[in-house]
């Protein structure tokens, strides 16, 4: 029994529970990056530690290591020069499966202990973490704080407390009496051991290195597998250090590192296709593109496949009782690390004839510039704005949004602006392209990025239609609606629920509905091309382990 | 709200939740076809139901009929001469998917009740099932009215209640109110609701078209999901009875009766593999053969598969301190619908050297010769004997048992006997054939039947050994040690695990390695070849439906 099976862990994963199950406000990890949460010398100590892994290898002292790989380069500009193990998958997945037997047999309470430690190790840098993600995302420091850090800690914490749920569903002994008539009762004694799949794969994705990792990684682990965690290339560092922390405390507590190893890549390599069929990987948790999505749906046959790949987010606009309020709280998600969200909203379904507010109906072109004026105010001067939109994460962003043009009319046309700190930064504001629901050849189809469109249909319940047609075929990972007329926002909901995406109504406040609240908030659905799972519900967790039973008769 | 939704259909949910809970034993539906339980005419008027289907139409008003099939044969003889709906594929699966909506805003508590309302009816028509599952699979009638009947009905119950706690795991509804410091508090009000994923196919197999079928059938209903019922061309009157029940519950209930149907094929058809790549079934349920099996996970890539396949069940054999005990237990699996069970043991694994009773060790000879002795007098005369053996089920069964020499040295070779009342019967005691741990080629694929191996090793770890490696490669629905020694079993235990089977230990009273109870017993692991999930844990519920969300900012 490790140390780490003590009251502390035991309450953080009660309350962990106990959030999921009521599905109301809770975190164990504090979002604010505040002194005076994380200490004066949290920050410069977080900064410091980061910068002292640039140029330099980065150890890990895993089994199997040939050479050395790594080519991130900051979409801020500088290259990070960190250089990782390059494995031997024989040898690191030998010792992954090596490692497994100690970690099923020491049950679902101490692993999910163990587990629960590692995500306090990494709360506590969180700031090194967020460093590495900014520098590697490209997401602003702020964010890269909040999403890499906490609010992934917090979806580590969610996933390991509703593993921990699913593995103690069933007793881990019983006693079985059936009645015989005048005969004595038939009794037996019964033992039901949780056992993990195998070796589980996590492929990361550049823009969320920790926050998409996290779920897949942690729920595998505490279910008792090895997990092999494989970094976007240009996204490595913040899973380096968290397969770090993860090994370091897998050690403290008396089993091997190699239950959590990282097999680093360079650009190009396919590393992820050829360990995602090979027999020991039982597992696949994946966030990217839907042509990789769907090929490890296809190939990886020996696993369970859980998905997250692109879709079409959508916000059908009605009528709204806070303009200004819908407009500033569009305008924040439109803007939020430029769009390079899964989860950021893509289609502005608005009727032709405008869209109702309390003091008068807007036509289009009045709410597009509202929407553009929203953005400016928002976002105010460059310095300001950066902190909000990061950086352009790829080429391949910077030339959807530079060539937002060639979509249609632009009625929010995206600015360039100039980083004070990182002059070879590319900062670009979001671009709004007016088009009619008859071009879903344009809007149809995922355009990640600070690109959206403003689609003009013949009603509220067109663009229910439109919604309900477009999700089921394209998938989704968020809807938003705003009407103040609840038959639209039934329509709006009867849509939803149709075609499997979540649906956030009428947010004029604090809440984004590119955004979700761990323990609360389901992150995808399973329900829609986008994903086929969700963080995180019995689904996501239930294949990853099995039960096996014993029985005998005992008096 | 139905009528269903009363305080006695929610009380039988209440106990089977708490027996699935702890593991202990319990029952809805009787077991015993004894008139003081089912009533004086019960035995009658089934058969009576059950002759009057005979040479006709089963009627089930299903849309889309386009001609009427079937020519199933009893393995007792005579052909049944009932002929069920043919159907227009499009036309049904375009009424099941109309009549989703309505079923899937019942909600998981309506659901529940009608479905146990369902099985409530079919269990008052155990014996038309007894009887059209004895003339279909070729089981003796008191097991196919125990497991075509009651067992399964409960197997039907554990699913519909495991399928109710999954769907509830959320609320509701929730209230999440997110402090802001000194500002008011970010709170909102959210809804979970429960959807389906599409049209569940469920494919029958020949031997147990009821219990196989049912926990995936009412699995999928009571989560909200239309099914398609496709039963083995040789075994359609079992589950078109239970097709004709659901569908008249339904329509009482207020549903669309379209949300079960019964898709019937002549021998040789194909449907089944046309339906299970059909976009609208989203979910598939089978159970049969290993090529199929696989095909269809290949295949029906658009939907949550589970298969129950072939498999190589083993009983490890070391010592025992109740030799005769364990012979009768051992003979009872064997004899047991003449070993057509996806449970009855194929190896039984013995050191060369014999085994260890209280009163001396046995040789393999001897042990052998001790093992057809207690088939023999477990059978007694012929009369009796065709009562627990039932009929051999189909031609290849029948070559394989009456091959059996050609595999070895027969130990105990199989007798034909001669049914009293249905002389074209094909009936058949065990054979068992001696072979040794090398002739893998022989004894390391299934031999589905009445045709049983005992494989000489070189020690009892040598045995578990073998278990491990045999139930890793080929899988396994059930292995049974037999020893006096802990150590033993404890090595048989950690193969089971290592391999992921259940492990019956030293069975030698009224429970068989070859059977479930519900409730309590896990059927199937998901955890070796042999089956990709198990009756019924929340793995096998949680597929079938995903969960849709909205949230809005509230008081």
């Amino acid at each position: 029994m490790t140390a780490f099976v003590d009251d502390a862990h035991r309450e953080t994963l009660t309350k962990a529970l106990a959030a999921i199950a009521d599905r109301a406000y809770w975190s164990a990890y504090p979002e604010s990056p505040s002194p005076r949460v994380y200490g004066e010398d949290a920050a410069s100590a977080g900064l410091a530690a980061y910068e002292a892994q640039l140029g330099s290898r980065f150890e890990l002292d895993q089994p199997g290591t040939v050479g050395w790989v790594g080519e991130e380069r900051s979409p801020y500009g500088p290259a990070l020069g960190v250089t990782y193990p390059e494995a031997d998958l024989d040898v690191l997945l030998g010792a992954a499966q090596d490692a497994m037997p100690a970690w099923r047999d020491a049950g679902p309470e101490v692993r999910a202990a163990v587990c629960v430690e590692i995500v306090n190790r990494i709360n506590a840098r969180s700031f090194e973490l967020a460093n590495a993600v900014m520098h590697t995302s490209g997401q602003a420091f702020v964010m890269a704080f909040q999403a890499g850090g906490p609010h992934a800690q917090d979806r580590a914490l969610e996933a390991i407390a509703v593993a921990y749920a699913e593995q103690t569903r069933m007793p881990a002994t019983a006693r079985w009496e059936k009645p015989q008539g005048k005969r004595p009762p038939l009794v037996m004694e019964k033992t039901f051991t949780v056992v993990p799949r195998g070796i589980g794969l996590v492929i990361g994705c550049n823009t969320f290195p920790t926050w998409n990792s996290y779920p897949g990684l942690f729920a595998s682990l505490a279910c008792g597998n090895a997990v092999a965690v494989k970094p976007h290339p240009a996204a490595i560092l913040p899973l380096a250090i968290t397969v770090s922390i993860a090994r370091d405390v897998l050690a403290e507590a008396g089993f091997s590192r190699d239950l959590v190893s990282l097999v680093a890549e360079n650009p190009g390599g396919t590393v992820a296709a050829t360990l995602a069929v090979r027999p020991e990987v039982r597992i696949v948790d994946f966030t990217g593109s839907t042509a990789f999505g769907e090929w490890l749906e296809a190939n990886a046959r020996q696993a369970a496949v859980y998905t997250e790949k692109a879709g079409v987010n959508m916000v059908l606009l009605d009528s709204t009782d806070d303009y200004a309020g819908m407009l500033a709280n569009l305008a924040f998600s439109l803007c939020l690390y430029s769009g390079q969200m899964c989860t950021t909203p893509q289609d502005l379904l608005i009727p032709a004839d405008g869209i109702g507010a309390s003091d008068g109906r807007r036509t289009v072109d009045q709410f597009a510039a509202d929407l553009g004026a929203a953005v400016d105010k928002l976002l105010g001067p460059d310095a300001q704005a950066v902190e909000l939109l990061g950086a352009i994460v790829n080429d391949g962003v910077l030339s959807r949004v530079d060539g937002a043009g060639s979509l249609g009319p632009v009625v929010v046309p995206s600015r360039t602006l100039t980083h004070p700190t990182y002059p070879d930064a590319r900062v670009r504001t979001p671009a709004v392209v007016r088009v009619s629901a008859g071009d879903g050849d344009v809007w149809g189809s995922e355009c990640f990025g600070p690109v959206s469109f403003l689609v003009t249909t013949d009603s509220a319940e067109d663009s229910a239609d439109v919604l309900r047609r477009t999700v089921t075929a394209r998938g989704a990972l968020t809807a938003a609606v705003y009407s103040t007329d609840e038959k639209v926002v039934a329509a709006a909901r009867s849509a939803a629920i149709d075609s499997g995406v979540a649906l956030s109504e009428n947010l004029a406040g604090g809440v984004y509905v590119n955004q979700t609240a761990a323990y609360s908030d389901l992150h995808a659905s399973g329900a829609n091309p986008a994903a086929n799972a969700a963080y995180t519900d019995a689904h996501f967790i239930a294949g990853r382990f099995r039960v096996i039973q014993t029985r005998r008769h005992t008096a």
